[in-house]
């Protein structure tokens, strides 16, 4: 059996160690990608340390991996060797159900495929991007642009689309105001892109240590919360919620004109409350999305780079594991600028 | 100064009784109502018993009047003695905000001014239809068609709308599944509407002693709360909420397909609660609609007008006005088939 070089925990507890865990063999519609860098997520940390629900172990994390292709099977038609190549959240879905066929893998009814910590339908664990290698169906792979980086693209597969998403449902444009709860590995891609696509953007933050930063990727304001509800009252159409702090619901939904969206793309652990006047006063919502199909990550890639859009990265070296340890508690502790990318040749 | 004979509080811990209230002199552009019907809402409840609030008192609660035009300022074009006329939940707006001017005078910025318990722009109190008449500038008056009988038509003028306006802005017609949460004065009326719209209608009650109403109202399902967990997951386009009741949110959430809304219109008196992820994962949404403009308002009517829709009512004789007290003890437990409307002729 082929195996990969990857980074491994074999437990919520453990510490990551290297492991080789099993490679898939490349069949007809296979792409197998040398990977050349793989972001870390906070929903990794969630998962490797079984936060969210019972995790499969040992678990290879990885979401946000940018590539190679190395090796193409007999029907691939979408990718040649040398291809430069991405893999999100999923790694197969039905193909049959209404939300399949309407290029939202991301809402298959039998639940779609995750990249780690899930099952492909023949039952044997997905393993993720921590990894030398992966091998994953073309259909769902994506084609990384020349005009960006390897490295800042990796963490557009899973940031980016999150919310790239519903900056596109909302309808982000010129005209539009919009705010952006929290700055961090999310945050920082969503006002670029909502920058990008013209809207007017306001980052929300808890402190000022990142105006500067704000205001560098595009913001036109940053405002604190704790002084929003005297000066931004009934302002923005919508807000995306980019953190997993528990939030002032009813605050954040004074801010936004009638039928504005507080979306939520960060998890907040806990459960969240809400005044019901507060939204049934200005016909507003209290809404979620996550992440997006195939397509629409194409499609986000490509906006990337006709708008030179990449994450700021900090670049991991993993010759010894537990520097993922140690960006992990950095990333628990909102200690990096903006996305820890680990650099898979050191794997 | 004239006045017109009104059910009265006096204090929030008052009984109704009879007074005479000032009644506004008729401007150019106001018309005069001699009201047939005014129609008893829960919100009169709070609003009487000051359970939102600081209420005004004396006050005289009231939004869903029906009744006959019998005097017209001198520039009333819209008119004429003798016309079948309504008035809702609002008298006025400023009519110059970018709600007003869209036809949604119900988020105008500088807030509507409510039919009742409520201050006109030169700050006198609004006193509403559980009176022998009123008077109401011909901009926020509507037509009530012949083809409604004016006591049934009193209750669309608040309770109609309400259920109205989300079915319109959510889009029920052919291929949509609609469950109404609550069987009583908004949610009949919300099955009524939405199954002549065309929409699969399915009602979610806590007994079933509201299931021959609901099938005969025009829905093809109803669903125990209890056992809809079971099944009728991921059924839904969209749930309209016309309980005050605590919900179980994430539950709701669970009926919903992707991309569904939990579209509140009744209003719990306490804070909510939800989990994240029941919002995220399929991108769905916890909203809320407040009524609707005076041409949707309007838009309502003739809709009802066409589909024979009026509102099941219980007369209420208020010769004694203890009869407004019984009722709103009744509407609190629920005890009325759909809704009670005052016979003006007994104030």
């Amino acid at each position: 059996m082929t195996t990969t070089r990857s980074l491994t925990v074999s437990s919520p507890t453990s510490k990551f160690e290297k492991t080789d865990v099993p490679l898939p063999e490349v069949k007809p519609n296979d792409v197998r990608i040398e990977i050349s860098f793989s972001g870390i997520c906070h929903s990794d940390i969630h998962q490797a340390r079984n936060e969210w629900h019972e995790g499969i172990f040992p678990m290879v994390p990885g979401h946000e991996i940018a590539g190679l292709v190395v090796e193409v099977g007999a029907e691939v038609t979408k990718f040649i060797v040398g291809d430069r190549a991405g893999v999100g959240t999923m790694v197969d879905s039905c193909r049959v159900c209404e939300y399949c066929l309407n290029n939202e893998e991301n809402y298959c009814v039998k639940g779609n495929v995750a990249t780690y910590n899930g099952q492909h339908f023949d039952g044997t664990p997905t393993y993720g991007g921590y990894a030398k290698e992966i091998v994953v169906d073309q259909n769902y792979v994506l084609h990384i642009p020349e005009e960006i980086d390897l490295d800042v693209a990796a963490p557009l597969l899973c940031a980016g689309i999150t919310l790239y998403s519903p900056l596109v449902r909302y309808q982000a444009g010129p005209g539009k105001k919009v705010a952006i709860l929290g700055l961090g590995g999310l945050g920082h891609l969503g006002v670029k892109v909502a920058a990008a696509m013209g809207a007017e953007v306001t980052v929300l933050g808890h402190s000022e240590t990142k105006r500067g930063d704000a205001i560098a990727f595009g913001a036109k304001d940053y405002v604190l919360t704790d002084t929003a509800f005297e000066t931004h009252v009934a302002v923005f159409d919508f807000i995306i919620n980019t953190t997993s702090a528990d939030l002032d619901v009813d605050l954040l939904l004074s801010l936004l004109r009638p039928h504005g969206a507080l979306v939520n793309v960060g998890l907040p652990g806990k459960r969240q409350t809400y005044d019901p006047f507060s939204i049934i006063a200005g016909e507003k919502s209290i809404a979620g999305i996550n992440t997006g199909g195939i397509a629409l990550t194409q499609q986000m890639l490509d906006f990337a780079a006709k708008n030179k859009i990449g994450s700021n990265i900090e670049l991991v070296d993993a010759g010894n594991p537990s520097s993922i340890d140690a960006a992990y508690d950095r990333v628990v502790n909102s200690d990096v600028r903006y996305r820890f990318v680990i650099d898979a040749a050191t794997i």
